[in-house]
This record gives structure tokens, sequence and C-alpha cells, in this order.
């Protein structure tokens, strides 16, 4: 860490630097608050440790001087002010809660990187044109309630509000219900304009530390298709039916993901497919499988590119369906369209990583992020930093506090201009 | 079917015929108790259904003068005397209780088609030097109680008594409890000798349909291991994490399937593959699958070729987990010995089909039956009919009257000679 750098306010905000100590002495802090035995965190939206959290987090920034509001799903916004009040805020943010047995910087590291951006410019005693705001969203991990990004969604009016109020925990608490007990609903009105929106994140996957490269410049998130793919051959006894004449669902399906590979092989290295779940009807181990259900998730950053991938993918089941007499039915579950981040936004950020020095790549976002949804709201971008072995959803997580620094200089950077354009 | 025949009483044993209409008007009434909506029966065993199926057979027995006795697990035992009562007994048989939702012909044809061959004898008026015995097995379907074939185990020594007794069906209630209900536990003594015994049955497979044989000559029973298979990679996010970076425990699955599929190939057609059982730890749509368990049943009528066949197999599991760095362990789960029918008892069978004139052949049984176990007792073989399509343990079983008739008439010759060697 160069905490030197941060002691040398200057006239001039290209030099201003975070406090890479002070931002890794945050985390460690908010670490402690629903800590794990085995060093991550729990955190689950609107609980206690949710709630005890959010608490830390709004007195830190109103030792700043910052205004705290809230929306009707809970969603925060902590706004240090700029000398424009009319002008849209540039937004930063992510989110605190955390999976049940979640890491300690998944979502925690982009709200704290961005308080920590609004101290050093308190630090150097700088306010920019327009207001930068902090949120922090509801409901990210969809661990107790779904879907995940429920807060980001309801604000960019996504969700409606009455059906994200419904979902119902497992123990049947409602999230309207946890809002009041919790009592985070406010009344900052969903879909206000925001000048940008810049989220920090950890990468959640191994790209960047495979190529020891710690700033990913994100260009938008994956195109995705899921698909459902039932295989319907004959269930038979295992040891009455001879081998050439069986129609064996189990082996058909194993024929089909060996085809499927070789199609995704043509779609490298962007396009991925996984086969996540997989079903056989009234499983018996001395019964040849009749009827197997699988899942296949497909992605590709380009809309267009997937579709040809997703037709591909049928055509190579059909082929493979027919040539061992099984029948096949593909039907799609879900299709989530290719988000392209702001240029605008990804310029900013890939310039401050060459201004600062920092070895950086574009890369595109695999996982769902708040950001995904804000983009359909206002001009957008992400900043990744590398997580060990790209583990994520798991206590294990763990990220350099060299990788936050770096991460928490160039969203500064990069949300510094945008604020005083 | 020739009903004529058998009015042609003779002197000559080689000439007496059963009768076939008697037969399947006997397999329709046994099939109107416990039937189900869908055509077929439902008798647990040890139900009150069971029990009124038995008490129905019973009668049948008493009206041809034979004696009635029950063992402790209560297997039931109906004797037609010989000229020489120290003599042991010929014994034919199967079982009468069924799936929940079972077929009319699987186990209770082996049983009727036993008791229209005593009606024949008592028709024609004749007794054969040993006493023949028709055996009602407990429990050879295992639907309620685990394990299959316990009534035949028992007798035969190959499982305890107490531990048959206390196995309980899913509400609780135990072998022993369900015995003293319905009241069916006697005191003939577990595995007094017999001479033979000779099970006919439906096929439970498509051999003989496919091959248009109307009688199967059984050899023996099948060696059969089951191997338990965990195929460990590494979960991750189905969006985050390249392909090139995967180690994807279900494309390793896959592609061990597939290189399974190739070893069955050079086993055929004797050798039998089947995987019944897959399960993904910890299954989700977006995340690649890290640990999967697979069963595999792996069957040849020969122990020393399924030890080979086996041994190829995890060559093959051991080269694609090497190929895929994913790490894979097989542990055998269970392992049954090649059952080899005694040689006599199959040459009767052989003789009575070509002395009948009917289109047979030689055929390993692939399904367990109690025969299996009672081979290891005394001389045994079995004699199987063909069902449609193969079809077994399924509302939808279905065999040709003619078929019965012709299988009835190959255990009548077959039980005949034996009985008065």
């Amino acid at each position: 860490m160069s905490s030197q750098q941060h002691d040398a306010v200057s006239d001039d905000p290209a030099a201003l630097r975070v406090n890479g100590e002070r931002l890794w002495q945050n985390l460690m802090e908010m670490a402690a608050i629903g800590a794990t035995d085995k060093g991550g965190n729990s955190r689950l939206t609107l609980s206690p440790e949710d709630s005890a959290g959010r608490r830390k987090f709004i007195a830190d920034c109103q030792q700043l001087g910052m205004t705290v509001t809230s929306d009707a799903i809970g969603n925060l916004f902590c706004r240090y002010a700029g000398t424009d009040s009319r002008a849209d805020a540039v937004v930063m943010g992510s989110h605190l809660d955390t999976q049940p047995k979640g890491g300690r910087f998944d979502g925690v590291y982009g709200v704290l990187a961005a308080l920590e951006v609004i101290r050093t410019f308190s630090d150097a005693g700088i306010r920019p044109k327009r207001s930068v705001e902090i949120a922090v969203w509801t409901n990210e991990e969809g661990a107790r309630f779904t879907p995940a990004m429920m807060g980001s969604a309801v604000f960019a009016g996504i969700m409606p509000l009455a059906e994200a109020l419904e979902r119902q925990d497992s123990d049947g608490i409602s999230v309207e219900r946890a809002l009041k007990q919790e009592q985070w609903a406010g009344e900052s009105p969903f879909g206000r304009p925001f000048d940008a929106y810049f989220e920090a994140h950890i990468e959640q996957g191994p790209v960047l530390e495979a190529s020891q490269r710690t700033i990913g410049v994100v260009t938008g998130g994956q195109a995705i298709r899921w698909l459902d793919i039932t295989v319907e051959g004959h269930s038979a006894h295992a040891g009455t039916t001879p081998m050439a004449s069986r129609r064996d669902a189990l082996l058909a399906v194993a024929a089909m993901a060996a085809e499927l590979e070789r199609v995704a092989a043509r779609f490298a290295p962007e396009g991925m497919l996984t086969i996540g779940e997989l079903t056989i009807a009234s499983p018996s181990r001395n019964t040849i499988p009749g009827s197997i259900t699988l899942s296949l998730d497909l992605r590709h950053p380009d809309d267009e590119v997937l579709a040809r991938f997703d037709s591909e993918c049928r055509l190579a089941l059909a082929a493979v369906a027919e040539g061992r007499g099984v029948q096949v039915t593909v039907k799609q579950h879900w299709l989530s369209a290719a988000t392209p981040f702001d240029s605008d936004c990804v310029d900013r950020v890939d310039s401050a990583a060459r201004m600062l020095g920092y070895i950086h790549q574009r890369i595109i976002s695999g996982a769902g992020h708040d950001a995904i949804h804000i983009a359909k709201h206002c001009p957008t971008t992400m900043i990744f930093i590398p997580c060990a072995g790209g583990i994520s959803h798991n206590e294990a997580e763990s990220i350099e506090p060299d990788h936050a620094e770096q991460g928490a200089n160039v969203l500064l950077q990069a949300v510094w201009g945008r604020a005083n354009r």
C-alpha cells in the first residue's frame, strides 16, 4: 500500500489517491459484523446483521457530512453534495448483504471503496460539480428472498414494488415485514435520474488472476439463455434388456453433452456452456433411465452470436436423439439480453487505469450485478479487481489489499472526471 | 388354446396337456383380487389383498386334496402326495405378491401354471413317485419390505430369519407384525431337502418376443457387479469461469459414460452396462457441477468375464479423469456371482419343449428370482414365456394365453419326468 501518496494532497485532482490502509481497515471492521467461523460473512438481507452493517456504514457517511435517504424497498443513498445542487448525481455503490456463508468482499468492496473515495474528497476539502452518492442496494444476493438484485430491479422499474414486497423467505416472512422490522423503508422516489453509475466489485472469476492484471475494465454483461431439455427414451430392467434393444436416456444425454461441448468449442473463448442440473425420473440402480431433464446455460457477450450458439446446440441435440431413437424437447426457460455498458463510462475507467499505471484489461461481467439493472436506467459501468482463485459466494473469498486500493483509485478518478463534466 | 388335447387323457404321460382355458381363467380370477384401475394388480406382500390371493389359491389346492403348510417367514407349501412318501419332493412355484402398481403375471403365472399342472395330474388320476409341491414365496417383490426375494432367502439360509422379521415398511410395521396380523407364519422347517425346483415366469425382457420364440430354457442367472463412482471436479460460476479453465464434473461424467459404452460394446451381446443413478452435489442451473456420484450396474453370465469387464471400465474411467483433471473413485457396492442352473433340470426343460414342438431358445435370467436363491439349496431351473414389449413391474404387463399354456405344458413334462426318476 502506498499511504504516502494520499498525504500529498494536491490542487491537481489527478494526483488524488485513496488511503489503502484505511480502506482495508474499514473492510475488516465490516467483516467483523456477521463474521463466520471460517473467516467469511453472514449478513442475510434485512437481517439484524445486515442492519448492523448498514448502521455502521451510515454512521461513517454522516461523519463526512453526507445526507442519508432510503426508498420503499430499503435501498440506501448517501449523498456528498456537489457544487451544483440541481445537476443529476454521479452514483457509486453495490450491496452490503451476503450469502448465508459468503465472503467478506462480494458487494461490500464496492460500497466501502465508494466510501473511501468520498473520504478522500473530504480529506482534500474538495467537492465536484455534481453531487456524488453511494447506493447500497437491498437484497442483491437473493439468498433470503428471490430474485437476486431485487432492490436495483425495483429502483430501475424492472420489478414492481408490490411484487417484491410479497416475496417470502423460507420462514414465510415477507420482504414487506422484514423492511418494517428493520425499519429501512423510506420515501426517496424510485427511478430519479442519475448522471451515471459506477460499481466496483471483485471479479468472482479467475480471468484477472490468471492474466496477472489488477483492473478489469468491464464492457458489459453477457447475454444468457437458459434452456430446459427433456430426453425421453425407454425405461427398462437393467438385467433383462439387451444393450442392442435399449433406448437408454442416460447414455443419450451423455452423447448429447459430448456434442454440446464440441459446439461450445466453436464459440470459444467467449461462448460458455454449462449443464448445471440433471435429473433422472424415478432413478434406480438397476433400471435403464427412461426420462431425464437437464438445464443448459448458454452465454455470450453478443446477442446474435448467442442466438446462433443456441441454434447449433439444438441441432446437435436433435441429431443425437435421432441416432439413438430417443425424443428430445428443448424449451427456453429464460433469456437475458446482453448489457453493453456506456462507452463514456467505460472509457473513463480505462483512462483512469492507464493514467494510474495499473495493469488492466477489458472484461465481460459473467455474474449478475446491480449494475446490470441500473444500466437500463443511466450510463453505467463496473470496475473489477481480482479475487483469489476466482472463488466467491464462499467463506474462503479473498483479495489483495493492493488490488483493493488500486480499484478504489480507479473509481475515484473515473467518478471525479464524470462528476465535473 | 388347444383344450381338445387335455380331454384325451392317456396312459402315456407324455401325451398329458394342461387346460389352457382353465389356466387363463384362473389367472384372471387372481387378477381380480387387488385389481387396479389401469388393468394391473396391487397385492403388496402380507397385505389384506395378498392374503386374499393366497386364500383363494389355498382353497383351489385343497379341492385337489393337497396339504398346506407354511414356515416362519410365511412361505406356503401345497403338497400333492407322490407314491413314495419318503422321497424328497419336486417343487414348483413362484410368488403371488406384486409391485404397488404391478402386472397380473409377474410371479402369479408361475404359481398358477404349477396349480394347473397339479390339476392336470389330478384330472388324469395319476401320481408321480415323488410328491410334487407348489411353493409360494413371501415378499419376492421387495416393494413393501426390503430386500426382494426375502422368503426364499430365509428358506435357503441366505438371510437369517431374525433379520428378515425386523425389516419394516414405510409405516414402521415389521415383517413379524405383518405375519402375525395376516396369520401366515407356520412351522414347516427351513431348508428341508427338495429333489429339485422348477419356476415358470414371464421373461420380463424383450428377447423371446424379438426372436419370436415362446419358451425360454433358462440356463442360469447373470453375475452382477454394482459400483459406486464419484467424480470430483471444481464447482464454479457458470458465467465467470472461462471454458478453458473449468474442471466440469458433468462434462467429465458424460465423456466417461461414452467410454463405458464403448467398453460394453466389446463385451456384447452378453455384457450389459447401466448407469441408473446420477446425482450432482448442490445442483444449480448456473453453477458448474463440482461433484457427481453415479451408479454402475455391470452384468455378464460368466464371473471371470465380468471381472475383466469391470477392470476395463475402471481403466476407461481413470483415463478420462486424467485427461480432464478430475478425480474419480470407484467402490464396489455389491457383487453377485453367476448362478448356473442344474444341467439335469435345464435338459429336462429343453427336452420337454422339443418334444412338445415349441419354438424355444436358451436364455439367461437377467432379473432376480426366488429360483436364484433356491439354486443354492437344490437342483433348480426356470422356464420363461414372452411378455409384450418386455414390459413388467407395470400395470401394462401382458402375455398371450397360448404362451401361458405352452409354458405350463413344459413345466408339466419336466416336473413329471423329474418326479419319477
